[in-house]
């Protein structure tokens, strides 16, 4: 491949010129400007990146830990994260953990090894290794440290949202399929769920999944409750599932209400009631809090929670 | 932060040991590696692979190209993409074109800046820039070139499978919804289902949907088919519900057909009839194939087609 001295020699210029020009860092003429990039394109000459990356002990790079790729919201929420990044100039590298602590570990060494300017990590299972790490970091969902940036949508709220509505229908035969204790954003939902509800009175079941990409595995009779309010609405769409499986009609024998809004929510049939996290603001702020790290820029709030809403659709009667 | 000479000064011995040690290239012994090893953990030195990628001209990057991330179908490809290639000491640089074109340029121009040593492309909107590329890829989908390696599931045959099972129904009143003229897989299960369906003097209408993530613009009255194959299951899955907001009950008054087998295919109700791409074979695939070439070893075959098969599920009476 064709290399800057190729490019200086064929245009009949020095080295430091062809990169005044391709930097665009200092006088170049336009006449000799446009001589340059006629070879460059003749030569089909690529600036290399990753020499300058080098030089200027910046990758360009920002790392992306994600828990589970097959749950859509972490594909809508990567790329929404991707888009911003490219804007701003950043690449990408995406890592899968699939929940695995010693996955996780792992792909953070490599991440730190190839000098990622930032992680972006989504959901993390090992919290106290993000401590020992001195580049920019957003965490999402999992309140790190006092130090470490804090990226959250309002999962309490959320969770009294849905307690109210469940409450505003007087429905008293309540489910609650909980997401794991590690996870900060199920706990958080979990925690509003049951504040509302206990004030208000009302009592309900818990079941626990642990792992997100296991069969559902819920001992209860499904027939004996009114509402499930499942803590993503991946398991909520599973359960829709179930309930066809046992001859429920939703919503007239019982009621289902998910959280996130993905996708797959509205253009299911019955399409699912939710609580819509803002994903698309949630890619940009993300990027936008590692980038204003990496410039070094003063962010006086550590914790920045974006607003919840509840979206009501088929599975509830409303 | 540490670097190797630090780790060197501090461990009493001379940088070319260090790197020895930490490359295991050349003796070192073991006296002396666990004193490396001791400083390495003490200073929480990272080798810097960054660096490593100038010296060596490899960046053990691989950019993966992938047109939609919101078609399910592509995040469980990268994912299979991504875990192989960390088992193979590479990283993913993934990026998303949204079939956009011009998107799909700028990634491409990135991606080789960045020196990335191999490229993964899925369905690309514009072959002819890969023509001009001088590192290895790997086009899904999309046959590019002789030259190019290209790598797909049977699309021909899934699309005959799919004619085949409607035929021995004797369905006559049969939908195809079909993808876009530019993608070759969409082209290749309509050609194969065309073909087998005209052999046996069956008709059907079409209808082509251009962006698939645009709403879904049928006019057709479904009302008037027994059947709709549609092009993929992100498509299908749509379907289902357009058909219950028609008050159509599936699979009594209209069957649907998907292709791919996502996850979300097993996970609704009614469960969808379907064509398996073995993704987790493509990923593997494409991976190994990236590397063989990055190595240099030699690939007789420039196809290579993973079989598929008919998977019969709830929305079909078979």
């Amino acid at each position: 491949m064709a290399n800057m001295r190729d490019v200086a020699k064929k245009a009949g210029v020095g080295i430091a010129t062809v990169s005044r020009y391709i930097n665009n860092d200092g006088y170049v003429s336009k006449e000799v400007g446009d001589r340059i990039q006629e070879v460059i394109d003749e030569l089909g000459y690529k600036p290399n990146t990753l020499a300058r990356a080098i030089f200027t002990k910046k990758s360009k790079m920002i790392g992306l830990i994600i828990p589970n790729i097959l749950n859509p919201f972490f594909p809508e929420l990567a790329e929404g994260i991707e888009k911003r990044a490219r804007e701003e100039g950043y690449k990408i590298v995406l890592c899968s953990t699939k929940y695995d602590e010693k996955n996780e570990k792992d792909i953070l060494e490599m991440l730190l090894c190839n000098r990622v300017d930032g992680i972006v990590v989504i959901d993390t299972r090992c919290p106290q290794e993000y401590t020992k790490v001195n580049i920019p970091i957003v965490s999402l969902e999992n309140q790190i440290s006092d130090e470490i940036l804090y990226l959250t949508s309002d999962n309490f709220k959320g969770g009294t949202l849905v307690a109210e509505f469940i409450i505003k229908q007087n429905l008293r035969r309540i489910l609650h399929v909980k997401g794991s204790d590690s996870s900060r954003s199920a706990m958080e939902r979990y925690r509003g769920f049951k504040s509302k509800l206990s004030e208000k009175g009302f009592e309900f079941d818990v079941v626990e999944l642990v792992n997100c990409e296991d069969e559902l595995a819920i001992k209860q009779d499904l027939n004996q409750y009114d509402v499930i309010f499942a803590w993503n609405d991946d398991i909520a769409i599973r359960l829709i599932s179930e309930c066809y499986k046992k001859k429920l009609i939703i919503p007239d024998d019982i009621q289902i209400i998910g959280f996130d809004n993905i996708y797959y929510s509205r253009k299911i049939s019955p399409s699912l009631t939710t609580v819509n996290q803002p994903i698309c603001k949630l890619g940009e702020a993300a990027v936008d809090l590692i980038i204003k790290q990496i410039k070094k820029k003063h962010i006086p709030e550590k914790k920045h929670i974006l607003d919840v809403k509840l979206i009501e659709r088929e599975t509830t009667k409303g």
